[in-house]
């Protein structure tokens, strides 16, 4: 720790008060083989002082792992309150909030008591909202159970829910003090929710860590189907698997820590999320948003490429590590007009540019701002020939969420 | 502006990675006479550059001054969406606050586009609770028209509203970036409204203050019934309300400009909010919150007294301050049994411990954290005793806010 700690000042003058103060973040994110193995005390080290625990547990999880984790708390003797949540996307609204805050009351929680959150990104989304609200901020601790969590929802202090049709129209910035990391729980996450994270790896290894891309190029079909060899895996992959989510947090850290608030909009990690935000919400069963982002940098490497940011050669590596992990990369839904309102509506979000990131090379990040609907459009015709000979030009795997 | 800029700092081990950083929070309070006076430039200069303000307004506030603010904005030439809002404190609800967010969306506000909110404590909590989740956070600036919204409400940074039978039970922490202080609206504020203000005052006077307390003891009568000099005052009363208002600010933001988010739980500014919060709960009712914190100064002064913090003299002019002023010194609903009940419940949200703030002596604090039942019984035996002949020793005037 070298920073100096920051102080605050007041002015006061005849007419005006300022007031200038730093609120200090701190959180850890913490690798742990087994979280829930009754020899491991770091859950018990975070509750025994209190002697009880209330933990938010996502349904399916807690079916999975709920009498682990009453075993894990009974043998270090701390009472524990499991409430397990079922929450759809479409639930993820102010009324879960409020069923979860209705739970902290019942529990009488007090404000300086963290809450354990177990879940995926909806659970640690919403009661990480509730916690942010409750009493003005209430501490937690998040233990990520899907790839998505583990290698980006947890990893960022952004908490949210849904209202009316936007997806986190209402959330807040709160950071959970401790994350716990085992990537153990991928043993029993259904494929199509390992390949929606392996998007996102994929994404940040495309803008930001080229020797990450090579390892995915190598490796991605095999942590795909041994759930990052947590199921049937070797200890070589295993191995493997623990550096490229290790890669893939430390990246995505290193980009983001100075930006927590996301006052910066140059955003290398919003690669994939330009045009993806529309399409996702264009046809009437939800798209996994894995695919949706997958199709927009699919598309964006096209882009990268006519505009000599990368070669032709590493174009179709992209496209086809997409590809290869069944990702879509293209779609018919992906049509001109679609991609010249997707440009007006998130230069509305980023301060009225575009700031869409492209690779330049792979491993590195470029910001474009000038693209006309002219070469959208054409660029577009070149995407469309370009990977159509590939497995999901039309369509992803397992791509479609079932509605809730 | 002499603190020097935080950094962020990110360490990565093998097994463990530490976010430090920190949130710059920066906002001004700006006197400013007449802020809908059509020649005054300030609000005008907050959005000329939009082309356009969306104004959330209390609906009182609005039927009295609405004509007004419409007026200064069409001088000025900058199309104005003004929401008349009507928030009774039932009403300061998560429903109030989808209401408000469905405005901001029919608008489409933008993040970066500053919402103007202009009422009391109720409007602006509640509208700031909304700016504060809306897209994880959305700036805003604040116009109080009450008392307690200009030397309180908006002078701190906590915005919440209700829930279930809870006060402010969710919310944030979430400066507005202005506030425009203008003490004009006190002409049109009801005396009940200035007198629960003025319990604030008081307040701050009694513990951190002692000039401040001698104002309120020659003036306090006189700036209630003039509603701080903006109904029938002489320019001398109009400059000593000026004085006081100021001070009262000053005094605010000075204890707790280091403090912004409570984190030091010995709170100066608590005086009068230990017992309180139980007392304004009992009746069926609402009491008038300033009478609460009154009932609950008068009886600390009485123990300060026993304990030796302040003389016998200093005692019975606080007693005599607040009940000058027409506020309660003491109620039937102030029993043995509600003190205890009181006390369990405070130490409960203060870590542990009772954090009582008393005068010792006016002007300054102390906490007590050993006060025993026995001494607590003892202590309202002797208050009672004390205030019996004050006018306001069973009931203050104006005391019950209408339910709404
Ligand atoms: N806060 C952020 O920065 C951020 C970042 C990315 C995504 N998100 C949000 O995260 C949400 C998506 O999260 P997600 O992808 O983790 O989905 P999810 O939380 O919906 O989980 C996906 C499915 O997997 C199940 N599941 C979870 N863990 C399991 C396990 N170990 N074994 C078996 N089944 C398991 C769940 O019950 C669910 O059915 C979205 O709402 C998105 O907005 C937030
Ligand atoms: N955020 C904080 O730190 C903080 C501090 C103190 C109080 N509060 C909150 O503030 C609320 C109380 O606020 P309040 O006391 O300002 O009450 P309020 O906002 O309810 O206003 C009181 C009444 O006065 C009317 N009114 C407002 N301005 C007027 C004017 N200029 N002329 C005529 N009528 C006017 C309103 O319509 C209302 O009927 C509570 O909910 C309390 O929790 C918050």
């Amino acid at each position: 720790m070298t920073a100096s700690a920051p102080r605050a000042v007041l002015t006061a003058t005849a007419t005006d008060f300022r007031v200038q103060s730093w609120e200090p973040i701190d959180f850890t994110l913490r690798y742990v083989d087994g979280v829930f193995a009754p020899e491991n005390p770091q859950v018990a080290d975070l509750y025994r002082d209190r002697g009880r625990c209330l933990a938010i547990v996502d349904e399916t999880v807690h079916g999975l792992y709920g009498d682990r984790m009453r075993a894990y708390f009974d043998h270090h003797r701390i009472p524990v309150t499991i409430v397990a949540l079922r929450i759809a996307e479409t639930a993820k609204s102010l009324r879960t909030l409020e069923r979860i805050v209705d739970e902290f009351a019942a529990f009488g929680l007090l404000r300086t008591e963290p809450v354990l959150v177990v879940g995926g990104g909806l659970t640690t989304d919403v009661t990480g909202f509730a916690c942010a609200s409750y009493k003005r901020g209430t501490p937690y601790v998040r233990i990520p159970t899907t790839l998505i969590g583990l290698i980006d929802a947890s990893v960022a202090m952004k908490v949210a829910v849904n209202h009316g049709k936007h997806k986190n129209r209402l959330g807040a910035f709160h950071a959970s003090r401790e994350v716990l990391l085992d990537f153990g729980f991928l043993a029993t996450l259904p494929q199509p929710q390992v390949r929606n994270g392996l998007a996102e790896m994929v994404k940040i290894a495309t803008v930001a860590n080229a020797e990450l891309f090579g390892v995915l190029e190598k490796y991605g079909e095999e942590l795909l189907t041994t759930g990052f060899g947590h199921r049937d895996g070797t200890p070589e992959l295993r191995e493997t698997a623990h550096h490229a989510g290790y890669e893939a947090i430390r990246t995505m850290l290193e980009l983001e820590h100075a930006n927590l608030h996301e006052l910066d909009l140059d955003r290398v990690i919003a690669f994939g999320h330009t045009w993806s935000p529309t399409l996702e919400l264009a046809p009437d069963t939800p798209m996994l948003h894995g695919h949706a982002i997958s199709i927009d940098m699919a598309f964006s490497a096209t882009l990268a490429q006519r505009r000599g940011h990368v070669s032709a050669g590493e174009r179709d590596r992209i496209h086809r590590l997409f590809s290869g992990l069944g990702l879509a990369v293209d779609s018919p839904l992906l049509t001109a007009e679609l991609l010249t309102r997707a440009t007006d509506s998130i230069v509305q979000t980023r301060g009225g540019l575009l700031r869409a990131a492209v690779p330049d090379p792979i491993g590195a990040c470029r910001f474009l701002n000038d693209v006309t609907t002219t070469e959208l459009a054409d660029t577009l015709a070149a995407h469309k020939d370009l990977v159509t000979d590939l497995p999901t030009a039309v369509e992803g795997v397992a791509m479609w969420s079932r509605p809730a």
